[in-house]
């Protein structure tokens, strides 16, 4: 009987394995399925290396085995370069002799329409009858530049030396990899691992980062993400990344139509909506840059600020020239942080030197400032200022030919300043590699482009700690309204029901199922609203089943008649269930609440205004199911439209936390795997302590 | 007397001067005042330098003057490099030695209030008397690199060699012109002329570039902003580049309100919207990029496309790096343009050689197909279809190590493409100077950033000409209703009659002044809608001024009185004209019209939605006035809440042509000074055919 390998073992074979079997390798160097025996030696691997070439004696200098069950020792490694039939024959062999972990590069599986897909099935249930762990297809490759285990094709791993960092690549794409290796040498950056996941087929970036997210030699996490698979796992890889204090950085190709549509076609995904995605990242702690560089120059940034809560959350920003430093300001304005200029403290105590910052909110040090001594003591007392954020310095042409007036006073007060300061970046305007390479050496993270300068410094002072956990159970009272045998869609009665028994208040109203008749006297004051009830009707103003403002019982009579007419014409397939009379209800304003399921991110709510504006402006608020009230009071502050329910010119507040413990009342319901959807719309909402009112509802169930 | 330099005498003054004085030249290399006089000498700067310095005989090895009268020749260009208030003094002389252009370095002037604004005034006032160009204050320098003139104290220019190029550099911050020289030259771009304007307290960006834009070895232009200033200049110089083929391409600092702000403090310059400033800028041809490298990468680009029309507007992208291509299409989308696949016959061709390419939108020829044959063959074929719009190569890791397999064939496949091809464009993933250098020196413009190169993309195939002008003048009758010897705000029905004499039509209504009596019939039917009419209520509604949907002629009377009792407590102070009944004008929806003068742009039209929603998504369009209507029928297109008004979800569809008219004509008042802000709001817009009533209007007026 077989053991599953245990997470140590796995790890090993993963990262530093004893014996890598490299099927497919050529022996021309020229080749790509060459480059990785030749990385492997280049950077130093000890394990064993095995070519396997059933055409050949020898591949570049070392036997080669015509089968990997040829290999007469353990295979902890394999990674197969041949095209996607002849790899799954080769998975099978590696199934036979019991290698631990394979790597595939063959594309041609899930992507590619239904012969991919039964070869996808095939090597899962190869993987699965073989124990293996299975990486890929469309793997480029796996490296651990600190065991020298270069295992890939990308051919940027033909670098001199391959540096050993404390940050961990985890790539959808495999070309990714080697542009940030790349992008990251050049500028004195450095990796501890470098993995491409593929079309994460049996595992990807969740239950890969879960495997090395305990790696003590590793401090962060880039991830390039073009789709989310199994985002369980990563939300639990990310969550986990959070306790250890090893940021979680990733870069979402997804913003526009076409490149969600990207996702299908290049890696095989499913394609849900990236705001859904995206928020699903950053509620489970990740930290998620718009600009690609910044997912190269934020990590190391981001570590070193972990621990930022005593300060306050702006930016303070010194330049020796004014231009660079007014573009810093705007863009980090851009995204929403605050610019402080230099505290009073700080202030006197420079004028007491001599040095004087002028009013404004840039502090610019001017061409005539720039010089060690004017930079080391404005830098100095600013980031030893209790009262400052974060301190960025934006350097003008001095960074590429006078790096001792403006360069080395920045290391020096950083240096100086010890453990309890302020962080410190800079902005480097010319082209100025070398003090590029000094800064980030010394610990001061540095920029070439302003747009990830900017993104990182709000990457820092935005950080927030994983969302805490919604409900984790739902009510008997509530399961029990939610069995069902076939899909259907519970009426605005049975849906309220629901919604009721998770707290959520509804108007007065009286049913009048069937022809039922009208009572003389209602048990709320007129005027009142109407609507016929039928499960066969979700829009019903479209056909005339809503009408608002009756003003007496004869309006009433005469609008339900008119109403039973009207949709009769239209639509004479419907089943009317009855007529709802409900008290009219005058709120501050009406939104619109509703669970979904996201194909990516999985159970969402959004909320939004509601109607054709939400349409029109996406002005909508989205966050992972179930979730807390304090969540849902975040998603409140970002739908713009809402300004009409903050008392925006003169009108009243409204009860904003009776909505979001509504909000949270409904999220709940994503507990409940029956529900694909569940929707309040309107959701009246009162003024301050008057609480929420539900004016319809719609829950739909699969059985 | 004296006579006034010719255009060609001032530019030679100021880009090739026979002789230059450097006011506060220092002996000492490590002073900033020294670098002028080195980097003179190091880029082979023919004309005669001479040091003013009255404390040395010599300074750098050449005799100093004690003044710049003391000179014994002719001086066409001097650079004052003193503080501000002996700068002033040494203008003085420089008018007595009647030099043709002067340059300051100082800061000090209008930005450093009241002491500075004098010493403005005395600037202004030395220049005009003494017939001097003055450039600055708080110029860095002007470089010529063709004559070698660098006279400049930006220490960017300390580069080795200054190389020729054919794009010229006009800054308001002095510290650009160095990272523009220090990125550029990075990467293979060279430029022409470099200048820092400073605070252009005589002449600016626009008159600069008025005299340069002619200068035959020119082909484009680079501005960095902050301000607007004389914004008529920048328009004709824009204008006058577009006729002469040559691009003008602007970087905006100010996006952002901390950022409009620091343009204030920063340079001595007034605020203003930056969306009208934007909005300037695109309606005189000059293209706006958001990302800052973008400014140094896409000129030669937009130079090299500039006769692009008979081409489709779309992108196809082709890539060797499945994430690679994914990024950079999703980027491109996201700007708004439209990504191609392959042309079916380029396909088909292609086929026939054994290459295939796919079917999504991507053309990605993974690892497999990253060699020189398949390159060249399938960008060949893209680029020389009739059918492709522009045509992008996102390269991966080959690029830096293998450019033999990935670049070569792009430069090849451009080369033996030949003039008619469609343009070619790459997008390098990994760090790669040497092959980012190959390409644009062989005309292939190449980005090291997927944001620069997707910038670059969306205005190469948004580009448009200069906006045609609007009216150029008022017709009589309307000038006649626009006299005032007080500032005052003409009252509606005032307001009223101006616009209807430029054609805009309002509904049928009566006025009855003062106390006039209600006649039996009104010429209208019923309901109707009425309002107090006082120059003094602006906002009608806020005090109950206003009265909707009145059914019959005794609703009429009572809404009359309960307005004016209503008003008469609320603004016991407001003088009230008499009552105005209209007809009520049901349209498919209403929209805001209305001109302004920004204190930057000038003479402004805004259109939105109208209401609470326009200000809190900031849903409007702006452009310069007076406009056409075409350009009106584009600001149509811009706001997204007229989705309302185009036949969204089966609602009938308005006349923007009728809006389109009305709005044009609105902006004809941008011809009488005396009109500070003329609105309509709301103005009904009818369904197609209709035509478009205004409901209500106002007019302020400045003697």
């Amino acid at each position: 009987m077989m053991t599953a390998p245990s997470p140590e073992e796995l790890r090993q074979a993963l990262l530093r394995p004893r014996s890598v079997a490299l099927i497919g390798a050529s022996g021309d160097p020229a080749k790509l399925t060459a480059r990785p025996q030749i990385f492997l030696r280049q950077h130093g691997f000890q394990g064993h290396v095995f070519p396997v070439n059933p055409g050949r004696e020898t591949v570049l200098g070392a036997p080669a085995f015509a089968r990997v069950t040829d290999i007469p020792e353990q295979v902890d490694h394999a990674h197969i370069m041949l095209d996607a039939d002849p790899a799954l024959d080769a998975l099978d062999d590696c199934a036979a002799a019991g290698v631990t972990v394979v790597s595939i590069l063959a594309d041609g599986f899930a992507e590619a329409g239904g012969t991919g897909r039964a070869r996808q099935k095939r090597l899962l249930d190869t993987a699965a009858a073989g124990g293996l762990t299975v990486i890929g297809p469309n793997c480029m490759g796996v490296v651990d530049t600190r065991s020298g285990f270069a295992c890939t094709t990308n051919a940027a791993f033909a670098v001199d030396k391959l540096a050993k960092g404390r940050y961990a690549v985890i790539s959808q794409s495999g070309s990714i990899i080697g542009t940030v290796l790349s992008r990251g040498q050049a500028r004195g950056k450095a990796y501890s691992i470098l993995i491409s996941v593929g079309n994460e087929a049996q595992i990807g970036v969740g239950e890969i980062g879960n495997l090395i997210v305990e790696d003590p030699g590793t401090d962060g996490f880039l991830l390039f993400l073009e789709t989310l698979r199994r985002a369980d796992q990563i939300a639990s890889f990310a969550r986990r990344a959070h306790e250890l204090g090893k940021p979680v950085i990733a870069y979402f190709v997804g913003r526009s139509a076409e490149g969600q549509a990207l996702s299908v076609s290049h890696t095989g995904a499913m394609t849900g909506s990236f705001a859904a995605a995206r928020s699903f990242l950053g509620h489970h702690g990740i930290a998620v840059v718009d600009f690609f560089e910044a997912l190269i120059e934020s990590p190391a940034a981001l570590h070193q600020t972990r621990s930022f809560s005593a300060r306050p959350r702006s930016a303070t920003v010194v330049s020796t020239t004014g231009g660079g430093g007014a573009m810093l300001v705007d863009q980090i304005s851009a995204r929403g942080v605050a610019i402080s200029g230099a505290p009073e403290g700080a202030r006197r105590d420079l004028e007491g030197q001599g040095v004087k910052l002028g009013k404004g909110k840039l502090i610019d040090l001017t061409l005539a400032g720039t010089n060690y001594d004017t930079v080391h003591r404005v830098l100095s007392a600013l980031i030893k200022s209790p009262e400052t954020g974060a301190v960025i310095a934006a350097i003008g042409s001095s960074a590429e030919f006078n790096p001792e007036l403006s360069i080395n006073p920045i290391i020096d007060a950083h240096k100086d300043a010890g453990p309890g300061a302020a962080p410190l970046l800079a902005f480097l305007l010319p082209e100025a590699a070398e003090s590029l390479r000094l800064l980030n050496a010394a610990g001061v993270p540095a920029f070439r482009t302003v747009e990830s300068c900017a993104d990182t410094v709000a990457l820092i002072l935005k950080q927030r700690p994983p969302a805490p956990d919604g409900a984790t159970r739902l009510p008997a009272a509530v399961t029990g309204l939610l069995r069902t045998d076939v899909p259907c869609v519970l009426n605005e009665i049975d849906s309220m029901a629901v919604f009721r028994k998770l707290g959520v208040k509804g108007p007065k109203q009286i049913f009048l199922a069937g022809d039922e008749a009208l009572p003389e006297e209602l048990p709320f004051a007129y005027p009142c609203v109407v609507k016929l009830v039928s499960a066969d009707l979700p829009h019903k103003t479209d056909v005339g089943a809503l009408r608002l403002a009756i003003a007496d019982r004869a309006a009433l009579i005469a609008a339900i008649q008119e109403m039973k007419t009207s949709v009769r014409a239209q639509r004479p397939d419907a089943a009317i269930e009855g007529v709802l009379i409900q008290e009219t209800c005058r709120g501050v304003g009406e939104v619109l609440a509703g669970l979904g399921r996201d194909p990516l991110a999985g159970p969402v709510m959004t909320i939004g205004v509601g109607g054709v504006l939400t349409e029109i402006y996406h002005d909508i608020a989205i966050r992972p199911a179930p979730l807390t009230a304090g969540t849902a009071a975040e998603m409140i502050e970002e739908v713009n439209g809402f300004a009409l329910l903050r008392g925006f010119r003169g009108r009243p507040e409204g009860d904003f936390d009776a909505l979001a413990e509504a909000v949270a009342a409904i999220s709940a319901l994503a507990l409940a795997p029956a529900v694909i959807e569940a929707e309040i719309n309107p959701l009246s909402v009162g003024r301050k302590g008057e609480g929420v009112t539900m004016l319809d509802a719609l829950i739909r169930l699969a059985p």
